[in-house]
């Protein structure tokens, strides 16, 4: 079946006059997560982990992923044309280098102008233009070999009451402006769709877990035009865009659109597709961050309550859950799938909720190594009363986004588990509790999370921490915690999660994770003195954009014990997790502070058994 | 004086055609210490601070210096036409932006082709072109105007035996040529004094506490050609480099040497002058990192042994003055000076001495706070028997480069004087006891050392550490401990220093610092699992250039104790200096077994007084 689809590209990419055509994983927006019309990745090749390329030319077909997908592409690849290509292997060439290698002068290379970014397509002319192969934008192929393609979803929008939002659209949008004006352009394509359900407060379900609708946005001096399939909004919408000052035009009118624009735009290459470049025709393209990026990531009071508030149902869910687990597990009959069911069902008896922040992650002892493993009926597993199980799972309410980690000790661990538990309770305190000044991005404090386990010679290799949205994605960047450079500075009013772990493979997982907020440090003591800026000790030494101040350090928001020993209801009730030996004074004190606060915070809203066991799992060590 | 300075260079810029010209303070070889015959800027400004540059236009006269200057500068450029330029204030242009400004177009801007980089040229003809200014090298103005100009240095090179360089030039051109090979270039220009003389095996004395000589190394395919005045080598240094295939050529003939050459050449623009590129006009030039500066970095086995060798001299030296001077200083009538020529006097006892690596920073009381004091007869204190002082030294030995700070506690210390000394001591540990996989860089490891006094809203703006040459200059680059990006990994063999502090204006100034070794680290324990490469928690998430392993750590290159008590001999005696309920049992844990190491390495070469009181100061805590 596979081998008919390339076929039918083929005889499209003939009609066409093109020798190779790639089809990446993305969609015009760029998101994280992609609506099934743009699976042409996955229609075509049959692979559907969610990041893979693949190129086709008319004697040879092949798909790129990384090491997390080489066993599952590999069967799914089976019995077709396709050659999987091992992305980081040493004799794997990246894909301008195979096709620079495998095309001819003369020959033309397409790609659907719409999933392709700017920044993607001057890479690929950069590598292939000065081997004479024509890099070429095409219409979507899909769109005529692929029979039965799902649509474009078409659900309602609706409205992000301002409660939540704690400001109008007509205030961001008169901020961007602000910033168009800053950078001297009339204009701006706002192509993220969180940043378009940001900026006008509407919100959607057009894309799994994210709360967003498939549209486009421009900002001009004047204008703010919403490029959207009209059946989305219904006449309660129409009104509040009009009351905002934001126009309608069809999801399809954009090019056209920008075509007849004589002002100058700003794009930021790396997240805006291709073809919006090349309808802007009149007016120059100012390559920047997009503004909105920025403006969303700091949250305003209304949000900040809402987090409090979200957090605090998630919690009351989260004690439900877990003591019912501890109790149903020795009894038997709990799988992964059962227990992530019941979280969900939790969830959702709380307040405002409006679904999961992304696929639970239930990995019972082997499958907690598994990083992004999500349970499905193929791979479910019982849970049974003894190991670890790593649960990371998240809700969307409409006042807040929330996502947490904890790894349950169910008792008999090894001194394995028990070390590794520690080792990463330790860099996820020394992470919480760091307090830095105004200047400082996440690459720098990265390593706060990692030394304890580095000192064992143990490491993971995944970020430490995102953003997360306010009732938006559940991964919000720039800013991280990461050992690449992320020079995004952290300050005041930005969230972030904190989530080291270690996986030993085949055996456990561990990971703990809050989420945080960014705010103004309660410093041991303070110093006044305005420092000299002094001379540096070697080469290239400037201080740039350092200061001596202010300080910030992260409040925690998510409201949680994190089990310092087996609460489980069988025979190992009782038995010691963490490894108080292992950990220092300062670290047990804050653990101990954070245990308490969260005791505190979620008892009153608990009925008499569930706060009973809150006192009890957060008992001092 | 220096007004009619200023019109002898105006007469040169009207007979020139120039209508600005600017005057760095940097030489043709970018080295961090200029020899008196390039110091133009100082010449024609009457400021003698190391860093400024000076405009000079026909209706002005201004000086850009930075805020470690601005009292000095003011003070020195008192009576003349200059207008200070305080660097950072919001309201100072930058020299391009106000050269923009104040230049018309068609206007001239001339500069010395030597004494800027590649790099410089072009970031002033970026900003000044589009403006219509012309942007022009021009000869050295100061041959003509500054009379009594000093010679460029005719000291002779010496050889650097192969015992302690541990490769032959001929092999170490032999690496550089398959580098070239590698990057598809001809040759190499390598202008660094600090490369030039690792290459060679060859030092000097042109150069303050830099044992380098004035030249320049071009490295060909089939020739190795040192561009120096002949005056400098005698007949065995001139039969050494015959035997290693290189010939020499006068130090004036480089530019007409590269314009007769028509391979293509590699260059680092941030380092090398514009006329090196500008004489080039067959070839191409590759703009790349010089390769030696990486291979200079990587300590081979003859270097560490070398280091350990210079280590243990510059200990005892240092044992042998504080034990002097801590009986010395309650006497009275010690200075900062006179404690700073004793050290210098025991140091040059110790066998291979060869010269100070640095100037002396030897700063008592608020003196301690200025990052880079150096006393002068105009500046010098008593030092009396209370507080802090602050020693920052080191030696050149023909085995070795050393550079160590220790804060003497002098006696009556207060409160905060004893918290700021355990904090930067915590820093200290805490960075010198990391460790960290292949990959990681100063960046990341920073805030380790920061971490403790971050806590309590404290910071210091200068660098955490640098390299360290072998007998070449204590400061090498480019891996460094710093809160800026500076991307380059570090890996055994290279040596590091770890030298946080705190500096309070007007009180005291606390820094303590060891040079260390990058070494394969000793691991709590092991993993040997390979880990699956994990899916990522956000947007841009890769895990480029990580691995889980091999893990590494620092070897404490530095023998002398980091004093925990008052040892004065007066009334403080024993009075306790480091507050030992700040530290954590693994900080303790640690900084014991160093200081007890320390005895156990130097008291073997230690008299009985001596000796004893090197048990005394190890004691644990």
């Amino acid at each position: 079946m596979i081998n008919q689809r390339i076929e039918l590209l083929r005889q499209w990419m003939r009609k066409k006059g093109i020798d190779a055509f790639i089809t990446p994983s993305t969609d015009p927006h760029s998101g994280e997560y992609v609506p099934d019309h743009w699976k042409g990745r996955e229609w075509i090749t049959g692979f559907t982990g969610s990041a893979g390329t693949a190129v086709v030319t008319m004697d040879a077909a092949l798909l790129w992923t990384d090491n997390r997908y080489f066993i599952q592409a590999e069967k799914q690849l089976e019995g077709s044309e396709y050659k999987l290509m091992k992305i980081g292997l040493e004799t794997t060439p990246s894909i301008p280098e195979w096709l620079a290698y495998n095309l001819q002068p003369g020959m033309k290379l397409g790609f659907d102008g719409w999933c392709y970014t700017i920044d993607e397509y001057y890479d690929l002319k950069e590598a292939l233009e000065p081997n004479g192969i024509i890099v070429e934008a095409q219409t979507d192929p899909y769109d005529e070999i692929w029979s039965d393609r799902p649509a474009i979803p078409v659900n309602p929008i609706e409205i992000h009451p301002i409660e939540f939002a704690g400001e109008t659209a007509t205030s961001k949008i008169e901020r961007i402006r602000e910033q168009l004006k800053n950078f001297g352009v009339g204009a701006i394509v706002i192509s993220m769709l969180d940043e378009v359900a940001w900026t006008l407060n509407l919100r959607g379900t057009d894309v799994q877990c994210n709360p967003v609708f498939v549209s486009y946005l421009v900002v001009t001096k004047h204008d703010a035009i919403l490029f959207v399939n009209p059946q989305k909004a219904n006449d309660d919408v129409v009104d509040y865009l009009k009351s905002q000052g934001v126009t309608m035009k069809d999801y399809n009118e954009l090019s056209s659109y920008l075509a007849s624009q004589n002002c100058d735009f700003l794009l930021q290459p790396e997240k805006t597709n291709f073809n919006i470049q090349a309808a802007i025709t009149q007016g120059n393209v100012l390559y920047k961050p997009c503004p909105v990026s920025t403006m969303k990531i700091m949250k305003n009071e209304a949000e900040i309550r809402g987090y409090h508030s979200a957090m605090l149902k998630d919690g009351i869910a989260m004690v439900k859950w877990m003591r019912w687990a501890l109790q149903a597990i020795p009894q038997g009959n709990q799988t992964e799938l059962s227990l992530e069911h019941k979280l969900t069902s939790l969830r959702a008896e709380q307040p405002l909720f409006r679904g999961i922040s992304f696929d639970t992650i239930m990995g019972y002892g082997y499958h907690g190594a598994i990083v992004h493993y999500e349970p499905t009926e193929e791979t479910d597993i019982p849970v049974e009363d003894h190991g670890l199980l790593l649960v990371d799972s998240g809700g969307q309410y409409t006042d807040g986004t929330t996502d947490i980690t904890r790894t349950i000790p169910l008792g008999n661990l090894t001194y394995e588990e028990r070390r590794d538990y520690t080792l990463v309770l330790r860099g996820f305190i020394n992470l919480a509790r760091a307090v830095f000044p105004r200047g400082t991005y996440g690459t720098q404090l990265d390593a706060l999370a990692r030394e304890p386990m580095w000192k064992y010679g143990i490491n993971y290799l995944h970020g430490t921490g995102h953003g997360v949205g306010s009732y938006l994605n559940v991964h919000e960047g720039p800013h991280q915690f990461r050992m690449n450079y992320m020079p995004t500075p952290l300050v005041p009013g930005m969230t972030i999660t904190v989530e080291p772990g270690i996986y030993i493979e085949g055996s456990h997982g561990v990971r703990h994770e809050n989420t945080t907020l960014v705010v103004n440090a309660r410093l041991k003591s303070h110093h006044d003195d305005t420092m000299p800026l002094p001379d540096d000790e070697g080469p290239g030494a400037t201080a740039q954009g350092l200061t001596f101040g202010p300080y910030y350090q992260f409040e925690q928001l998510t409201l949680f014990p994190i089990l310092t020993k087996v609460m489980t209801e069988n025979k190992f009730k009782g038995e010691p997790v963490v490894i108080k030996e292992m950990m220092t004074e300062e670290e047990i004190t804050w653990f101990n502070q954070y245990q308490q606060m969260v005791y505190q915070r979620l008892a009153p809203h608990l009925d008499q058994d569930d706060s009973q066991w809150l006192l009890e799992a957060t008992k001092p060590i």
